[in-house]
């Protein structure tokens, strides 16, 4: 999340009641999750194992709950709890605004956009020109659809990130780290009935140009998708995907979190994608490899039995 | 899609400012997608590789980008681009429609048939009698539901088919087929919740007598199930599949595009179909194979480290 | 389904003209079917089959088609049809209330919990405090939820179980036993957008404290998960399963009926859990095993080659 206007790092540490360790002048940008961060942002560390990756990182504020060394240019805020400080922040900067109505008075609607009735329309949504919006379709506060967009029935667009704080030494294991990213659909994107796209975390949730979505596809927070990908029904991807151009992916097809597909890839129905996938190529199986080598596989397993009577007689 | 009436082709050809070639007095009776093309009806094909299937097809009247030799008894509409002229054609005979309220006056409901809240019923749906259709369900324009059907909260019937006219050299690849097919659901079909049933592109997808489908199902485009079958939970079936009657889908499976299922067969839980299977066995596996046979391979795997201890010393 | 205070035995011996055999004088203080009845309960039983499982059940009441001999301390309702007859009491005690406005007056909903536009709330539903229930979202009557709870955009609450009486030889095969429990939604837990959670045939499905569901997930009836449970997006659970505590399923994973998963276990994305699994391992693969033998079992499918040129030559 940007913030509306750089914001004093001494205005924090205020809030926060953190101690500033550092340079002390600097103004914040934004505040993002560790995956998602660029120079100017807040970050929020709270485990030793994940300091050293926090301070490196392109963050130039840290709220972290140890006074370590800082690196040149950047600043501490040492507080008790970080998780907590990041909940704090996020709440302010995206106050929890009932909605009054389904369709929000503070959405933008472009012309020849048709809402059928049903629909919810969250705070400061924009939707393009010449879209046409299902019935019961819900779009949540800040997301971003461009224009020629249609999206089917019953499809949700900005649901929260799956995505917690765990420790398992108190009673509910855990704790929500709420949301503060958006969904952005990009011109010329449609989506089947069904559907699920959560928000970022604290960036965006992007689908591509163009791109085509059938009925009851899941897509994670952060996730990235690039133009003219085809998505058949069912699929499933994690969170933090990158996913390139042109990309097809058939029915059921998982994929796991934090990683990439490149442009043209194309994995085979109910298909597993665990590790990133080089692009030009089409994969099948779990775990997803070149098609026509695993699907000698399948062949090769039924020769078993020809092998073992020979072998064992 | 079938016409109110017959239309005489030489309306066509003066509405689409096409080249009439062949017999000129011919009356076109609907227009439907290569896999569902009927006697009298019109079809469009604008890639030389499909000209011989759509010319030898059922279709009277082939919709071309360019003037070849015409079949007997059949006419040719040259046009520049048969995919906008089959647009322009559907468009005509279903026009948009816009909702102006969450139950269509234009909708047909039967006595004793219940509608929960926040339901959407569109223009010319029909519903028969004693049905319960549950609360946040989508019901698009031209639908037709039976009697004695169930259908549970959030189901979507009747959403837009997911299939595009595709073209890699332009910027947005995929172009929308647009639906003027129907969702048809016989009597004493049960649907469950959160399920998404597709419209036919031009044609209709029907759902058998009796048949019950658990949660989150979805079915694709002119898809045709028969009598009492029986689908669990989060089952996908792609387009233009013939199932017959008495067939038990269990859960996750994957029904891969324009294939057979015979009459009571079964195919268990997160099996994958590919190709078409045969009436009165049971299926298992990707591919869906001779379930007994297909769970002795799991067993042959297991006994590879000893074929290669044995082997390989 | 408990009824609101217990019942003379005699009252459904007459309300469903049944002879009565054995103790006369006894009260009924419920009715469930056969996987969870308890001391007190109703239950029926139409095919010889089952006969002897339901006599020997804990059920007090047996509702039968055949005058068998009796155990002691119990007694039988003789009927023709006893499904029939398990119908009419669940429809006596649970009868069809048609919901008057979205959200009924029946319902409590308790402070600071916060609804969106356009959810749907039956009659006799109970929600707690400080809930967040997003748009779009169906709760069907008599479920409960409990304090701190989120359900996010267009999840089912309470849809009915997929549990059907089946008979071949009439015209609809299968006739759907009528749904008379509920869903219970225990503190603290957190349901992604587009979930179904059937409600139980008789009895409670349970979703135990502190656990969080992603995007849409179903889970069948009378299933009940333990405490902190993690259920990755897509996961599927059949009925009358039970889930121990901290268990985590991730992405796309299958769960078979009437099995238990034992505390702490952990399966990997896309697994199929067909039996019961010991808690505190981590599963992989169809059938669900050890995580690591099944992954090592991918490593020796890929062995087969090399293992036939040595054979084969």
């Amino acid at each position: 999340m940007q913030f509306p206007s750089p914001v004093a790092i001494q205005w924090f540490a205020d809030f926060l009641g953190a101690e500033l360790i550092g340079d002390k002048n600097g103004l914040a940008t934004g505040i993002n999750e560790i995956h998602k961060v660029e120079k100017g942002d807040l970050v929020f560390v709270d485990h030793p194992k994940y300091y050293d990756t926090c301070l490196q990182s392109a963050a130039t504020f840290i709220i972290i709950n140890k006074a370590v060394e800082v690196p040149a240019g950047k600043a501490l805020l040492v507080v008790d709890q970080p998780f907590e400080a990041y909940l704090k922040i996020v709440r302010h900067f995206r106050p929890f605004e009932p909605a009054t109505k389904p369709v929000s008075d503070t959405a933008t609607i472009g012309a020849g956009t048709y809402l059928y009735p049903n629909v919810f329309v969250g705070h400061h949504v924009t939707i393009g020109s010449n879209c046409v919006i299902h019935p019961n379709v819900t779009i949540m506060d800040h997301c971003v659809i461009g224009n020629n967009v249609i999206i089917q029935a019953g499809t949700v667009i900005g649901s929260d990130a799956f995505y917690y704080n765990t420790k398992k030494d108190r009673e509910v294991w855990y704790r929500k780290m709420e949301s503060c990213g958006r969904v952005v659909i990009e011109d010329d994107v449609e989506i089947g009935a069904g559907c699920t796209i959560d928000r970022g975390v604290s960036h965006d949730t992007r689908i591509g140009k163009g791109t085509k979505m059938d009925n009851m596809i899941h897509i994670g927070h952060d996730t990235v998708t690039g133009k003219n990908c085809l998505f058949a029904a069912q699929v499933g991807i994690a969170g933090a995907v990158e996913i390139g151009n042109g990309v097809i992916l058939w029915g059921q097809v998982g994929v796991s979190k934090t990683l990439t597909i490149g442009d043209n890839a194309i994995v085979l129905a109910q298909s597993g994608v665990p590790a990133s996938l080089e692009g030009g190529k089409a994969y099948f199986g779990y775990p997803a490899e070149d098609a026509l080598l695993k699907k000698k596989e399948l062949v090769w397993i039924k020769r078993i039995p020809e092998l073992w009577k020979k072998v064992m007689g």
